[in-house]
């Protein structure tokens, strides 16, 4: 590991490993609870199938995200959050709340 | 204003007015003092003109960030953050303990 790694702005950075338009909306669905594949997608309106394997593999490699295969047959996978990214709930709770209190009053519009 | 805009996902629609590269790290930076343009500027490494020009004149739109005009000789403009801006700062900081704590374990790469 590079030792002398000053970190610069820490918000910064961390929007770098947070950042992009997915990662932080699948991490929010996660702390709901664990998801297979499908029903994350289900529930993350407009995602596309390349973005969400792409964003979920770099949320794993951050280890924010876990995979998890059960020997099931069929088998299947589940995704939840590992440490790191339960870790981020409490500034998402924060999120949320500023999200009601100050969405409500914008005549909405989709910027993004 | 639409009367019965019904919030589908706090978090997702926070994220449509905070996403993107650069709209967080110049809250943070206001969140600290108020700035001229120039100093803005110098303290986001990276960013060009048109798109510091850019996410001010949005984060004012959404009126998370306001501008004044000092009439001064020269006039100077300074940026800050106004009221629905400041409420960000709680989740802001809880995103700075985050990455001080998380990203130090990380062998650093520049993933975005």
């Amino acid at each position: 590991m590079e030792e002398s790694k000053q970190i610069q702005c820490p918000v910064t950075e961390a929007l770098k490993i947070l950042g992009g338009k997915w990662r932080i909306p699948i991490l929010w669905k996660l702390a709901e609870e664990p998801l297979r594949y499908n029903e994350l997608k289900r529930r993350l309106a407009g995602i596309t199938n390349i973005m969400l394997t792409r964003s979920l593999r770099e949320l794993e490699q951050y280890r924010l995200v876990e995979r998890i295969q059960h020997e099931t047959v069929p088998p299947n996978v589940e995704y939840l959050l590992a440490e790191d990214g339960k870790k981020l709930i409490p500034a998402l709770n924060l999120i949320k709340e500023w999200g009601i209190e100050v969405i409500e009053e914008y005549p909405f519009s989709d910027k993004n």
